[in-house]
């Protein structure tokens, strides 16, 4: 069995309202990897779904879109949140940068979830 | 500070010659997880870039693409692989399975990385 890898986060998702706007608040002593985003149009977040619980996280195959009449498939070949390493994984765009805070859209993670890493998209 | 997030690896890249192909060797405990899979054509694959040391996951700022000559920007901004937590995240093309391997076009992991999921594209 392959060791265990160790992630921290570096910030947190915040969403209010219905609308499809978050916040992405990245830890203070992460600042300075935020360095130009504010010119990018797009990026990815990538976030731990951190409501799953043990048994989501045990399994192996789902109906497609959460359809019961369509047949399971496997995980890995599916965009199902259940999956061993529940890490979400979302290409949104960037509304505005205010310090460590990135208001975005299109961002689908539920409010506190831990934000794991961000990329250029 | 945010609590530490823990992911247990599902399987690793094997990587040979100096081709485009690679290997995703899923351990055999996650087999039912790949039901289907051979029905997709491309695939995101997110592995641990397990070559870094802790001094590249403290690297904030780095220059895009490696260029010197072209100003340091904020890790989260760039596709670069240092990072605070180093996940690699390929778009490849399915060439093959067999049984719990994936022949893979595209990903650009180090042999022996780690993979921490594996999701439609």
């Amino acid at each position: 069995m392959a060791d265990a890898v160790e992630l921290r986060p570096i910030g947190r998702v915040r969403r209010g309202g219905t609308e499809d706007v978050s916040e992405v608040e990245v830890d203070d002593e992460f600042t300075a990897g935020l360095d130009g985003i504010e010119k990018l149009e797009h990026l990815w977040v990538l976030y731990w779904m951190h409501e799953l619980d043990l048994s989501d996280r045990q399994t192996l195959r789902a109906h497609p879109m959460g359809d019961p009449t369509s047949p399971k498939r496997g995980v890995f070949a599916l965009h199902s949140p259940m999956r061993p390493n529940p890490i979400g994984m979302t290409r949104v765009r960037l509304v505005e940068r205010r310090g460590t805070l990135l208001v975005v859209e299109g961002l689908d993670a539920r409010d506190g979830s831990p934000v794991l890493d961000i990329k250029s998209a």
